[in-house]
Formats: structure tokens, sequence, C-alpha cells
């Protein structure tokens, strides 16, 4: 009997560390834009306490993905590189891996469903990247994905799953520590926009570290609340039966692997909002703060426009992680204003 | 026979300097918002060269209008405090003033048009300024806020052609040496949104003293290009008959005395552009830069996409001066996406 290998955790190995999140800061060092933070004090007025909104949107590829992506390409051995790269995303890691891979002169292949924002598609293809869809419904994207690597000799770059796409992202955690230090704040808690937990899992490691006495918390679509359903559980769990939402960027089925291992002991509780509190949140975006904001990217401040956080005197960070979203929704959105 | 008062030019005297713009910034400091400037390799790739984004539309009450506001009433002296504020303004300069009278704790009343865009007279509200308005074609503002300033006792603050409103807008300039410096650069030339003039001038003297080789430009809606024709003629005249424009902020009849004064002899050379070409440049933004640009404050940007200046080999700093549109126009210039 041939033994088999646990299907489930990573060995503790495996896991991303503070320091590699500071490795990651000094790799993305004047290639991301290291992104303000921004306040609004209708929104200050309104939570009775500070929200600190760290501007991702204003990122490179317009969402904070290059952070992890450019930190992982970065890190393939040269005799690897020929090969290029491989990735599959709906749309905002897909820019990432594409504009990284360009910065870094390695061809890339990025495997999207057919229903992506069409902006997400056309801004992939703008860096040059070779763009593979596949249907959503019928076909799954980590096998094609595989299937690519391995006829091209590709490296993968995994959305989340990736000790050194977590401590890229963390690189946000970390500045947000920072930029509130800047201010001589320190943190009460620090929302993070969740879809396979990437972010959440970087920003919790910086946070750990910096400022352990600052609570992390996922915001995640209703329905796709797989890390509020896991956290709650103690172990990686799917989501159940959701209907569909516009919060494309956050989907994810469940949690990676490492980066539940990084988030069980780290994240305190799970936030969940709704499509409508969602499509709200853009348009204060939109009135407010002068921010395109996707869906996804829109859920933490969502969260706290809907009091699902207690805000009364103290100071909250949250990530507005992606500004992706077509203009044909955008104006959908606005055309509901109230 | 009395001696009669000259009409025109401002006694020299009365010109604001280096010195006052310096002194704005200080009183600025931790009020204003050090507003990001922001860059996208796509514009600069098409440029072909480097385009810094001074991004307004995240300053206090959504546009620069705020700094020289501020810097005008907190220096009204404490005996005549009482009578408040008066302003005329189709919207960005009254959002301003109602804004640092509110931090100062000054009551304050804001002539605006009955067309001003509905966005502009909420916020402006919002701060807690009462609003009356008047008929832009049959009606003078000034006299309107004239009449309630004698009335009340209140200091009318101009939405331009004061020496102290002149310097507050020039911390936008000096920001910008500032931020172009701490990144290596040094600025080719700086492109201006202009009405009054007033961002002009202040920014034009924090160039002169701080980057003398630094071109200033502005830029006008088409037919509003009264400062372009002013510095042509070396006096300040107004623009022609004119059809109407998006530019609401954008719509001086012509040049301050002061501003032009200031900008006469600083000024290059003036630009215009048509609305399509805002239009244009407005959808740029929110495609690439996620953010959320008014007409008059995407000119600029206007000028750069539609190759009205050099920018081949050259840094360009330029303003996005306002983010205060309403979500109704921004969906029409959404939908005209090609």
């Amino acid at each position: 009997m041939t033994q088999m290998q646990p299907a489930t955790a990573a060995p503790a190995a495996a896991l991303p560390t503070f320091d590699d999140v500071r490795a990651a800061a000094r790799r993305l060092e004047g290639l991301a834009v290291r992104t303000p933070i921004l306040e609004s004090p209708a929104l200050n007025e309104r939570a009775g306490g500070r929200v600190l909104l760290k501007a991702e949107v204003l990122q490179r590829t317009g969402s904070f993905k290059f952070r992890g992506a450019y930190n992982r390409i970065s890190q393939i051995p040269e005799a690897e590189r020929a090969g290029g790269v491989v990735a599959y995303s709906s749309g905002n890691h897909a820019q990432g891996v594409a504009a990284a891979a360009a910065l870094l002169g390695l061809p890339a292949v990025i495997v999207m469903p057919s229903d992506a924002p069409a902006i997400k598609v056309a801004n992939t293809r703008g860096y040059g990247a070779e763009v593979v869809f596949y249907d959503r419904a019928t076909e799954a994207r980590e096998k094609i994905g595989g299937a690519i690597a391995a006829e091209r000799g590709a490296t993968l770059v995994p959305p989340y799953d990736d000790p050194m796409v977590i401590a890229g992202q963390g690189t946000c955690g970390l500045e947000v520590f920072e930029q509130a230090s800047e201010r001589g704040l320190a943190l009460d808690a620090m929302l993070v926009c969740c879809g396979g937990g990437g972010l959440t899992a970087g920003c919790a490691l910086a946070l750990e570290a910096l400022s352990p006495a600052t609570k992390v918390h996922t915001v995640e679509p209703e329905g796709y609340d797989d890390t509020r359903i896991s956290l709650e559980a103690g172990r990686p769990l799917p989501h159940g039966p959701a209907a569909p939402s516009i919060c494309d960027a956050l989907l994810s089925p469940q949690p990676g692997d490492l980066t539940f291992a990084v988030n069980r002991a780290r994240v305190s509780a799970g936030l969940s909002v709704s499509d409508a509190e969602v499509r709200e949140a853009m348009r204060f975006a939109f009135r407010n703060l002068k921010l395109v904001v996707e869906p996804g990217g829109a859920v933490c401040l969502a969260a706290v426009l809907a009091g699902k956080i207690d805000t009364a005197g103290r100071v909250i960070a949250l990530t507005l992680s992606g500004g992706n979203v077509d203009a044909e929704l955008f104006r959908a959105v606005l055309a509901e204003e109230g």
C-alpha cells in the first residue's frame, strides 16, 4: 500500500512570515505604488471614528494584485524564465501577472472566465499577455492552467495560495500600519476584502508583527462567505449554494490551504455584505471619495456604511482593493442614486 | 474735480508673493490633504514622457478650492468673524468656503447659480452653509454677494481675485514641485486648469521661485479661453460669445485683475480644449486612473491626450483640479465609450 499524501493542510514550513513581507516590500520599492490613505470627513462623521481608506484602486493595474504577482514572478529562477508564466483569474490577478511579467520580460498566458468584465480582459491583453477563455460553469480553470504550464514549461502563478503571493499582498498591510503611524494613529481594526484570502493573510502577518492589538476582519459577499464559515468551523470549508453576485473578484469557492492556515489564528471574525450594500458603497465612493471602486473592492466600505462593525471612537483601516469595473455596470449603479 | 481711482490694475503692493504661498502651506498643514501625484504607465507610454497627475479630486471638498478658501478665511480678524463669510461660486469655491468656514466656526452664505450641479449644491449645504441662488443669465452674482456682505457684516471671499486665495491655491504648485523632486524629476512644464486664474497664479508664483525653468500653461474650455486671449494681447480681455460648455467650473468671463497681473509675465502660453476632448479625458480617468474627474478638472488631461502640448521626452505635471460631477452627467459621458 503506497503512502498517501495528506490532501489538506500545507506543511508549516511553506507558510510565509513577516520577514517575507518585508522582503517583498524591498522588491516592490519604486515599482508598486505606495497608495495613499484617504479619509473622508463625511465618512468619519458617520462612523463616529476614523476610517482610513487604503486606496489600492490607485495601484498599478488598478488593484492590489500587482504586489503579489510581481513578488512571485521576480523570484522565478533565471533558467525557468523562458517558459514564461501562466495564471488563472477573473481579472485583477490576470492584470497583475500580465503587468509584472511584462516588466520582467517574461511571456504570460492568462486563463480567464468567458464572462470576465471586458475592461479586465482588455487591460490584460494591453499588458501584452495572451488570454485563454474557459467556461466558469463547465470547466476547471486549475486544470486548463496546469495543462498550459506543462505544455510550455511555464511557471504557474496562483492567485492567492502561494507564500510569495501572500507576502507581496502583505506589503499593503505593512504600508497601512506605517501610514497610520505617520498620522500618530494606532489601528483598532483592519477590514480586508476577501476572496481566496491572500490579501487578508499578508496583511494579518504584517499587523501581527507590527500591531498585534489590531483586529483583522475579512469582508466577503453574502453567500460567498466561505472564509467566515471556515473561521467559525476552524477548518477550510466551501460556501453553500449562492445567488450570483456582482463582486466578480471575490467568488472563490473556499479559502486556500495556505491562506487559511495563516488566517485561522489571526483573523478575528468574518463579515459579509449584500450586493445592495456594495452598490451603495460604490456610489458613496463616487460622490464622496471621487474614486472608481469595483464591486469586490467596495465590500469593506460597504461593511462600514452598513454598520456591520463597531466604528464609534475607533480607528479602522480598510482596503478599497480594486477599481476595474466596466462602464456599463458603473453607470447602472450610479443610476440607482436615491 | 475729484480725483478718480483707476478702475483697472490693482496696486503692485497687493500682489501675492512666494512667501505668501509658503505661509499658506504652514496654515494648511494637517487640514488640506497633501494630495498624491499619480502616474499611469499607459499615459506615460502614450505621451512618450512622464506625466505627473496632481490628484486634487482627492482634496478636502473634492477640489483645490479648499486651499485658498481656508487660507483667506483663517486670516479674518477676530473682531470681524461674527458676521461670517459670503462667497459666490458655481460650486467648488462654494464647497471650499463652506468647509473652511465650518472648520473655523464662521457662518457662511454662498451665492450659487440656479443651474449649478446638484452635487455641488448638496455638498455646500452639507458643510452647513446657507445657499442663495441667482439666475446666471439675468443677475450679477457680485452684486448679490456684495449686498449680503453689507447687510450682514460678512467678509466676502472672492473665488480667485484675492492675494490670500491665490497664495492658498499656490500650495498645490508648491507640493507638485516637492513631489516631483522626491521622484528626482525636474518639471519641464506644468498645465493648470484655468477659470479666473487663481490656481494658475498661485502655482506660477511657486514654480517661479522653486523651478524657474518650468513653463506654466493654462488650459481652458474652447470659447472660454479668455486667459489665452489676454496673454496674447498683454491685457485682461473677456472671451467672445461662446456656446455652452460642460466645464461649469471654468466659465469665468475674463481673467481677474490680480491673477492676470501675476500670470501675464509667468505663463508661457494658453491652451484650450473642446468638450469632446474633455469627455474623452473623463473616460480615460475612469478607465485608467480610477478617478472621478469633473469636466473642468479634466481639461489639462484632455490637452495632453489630444496632443496639444509636446510631451515627448519631457516631464509634465498637470492638475486634476476637481471631481464634483453629477452622476447623471458622468453616466452620459461613460455611455459614449467607444
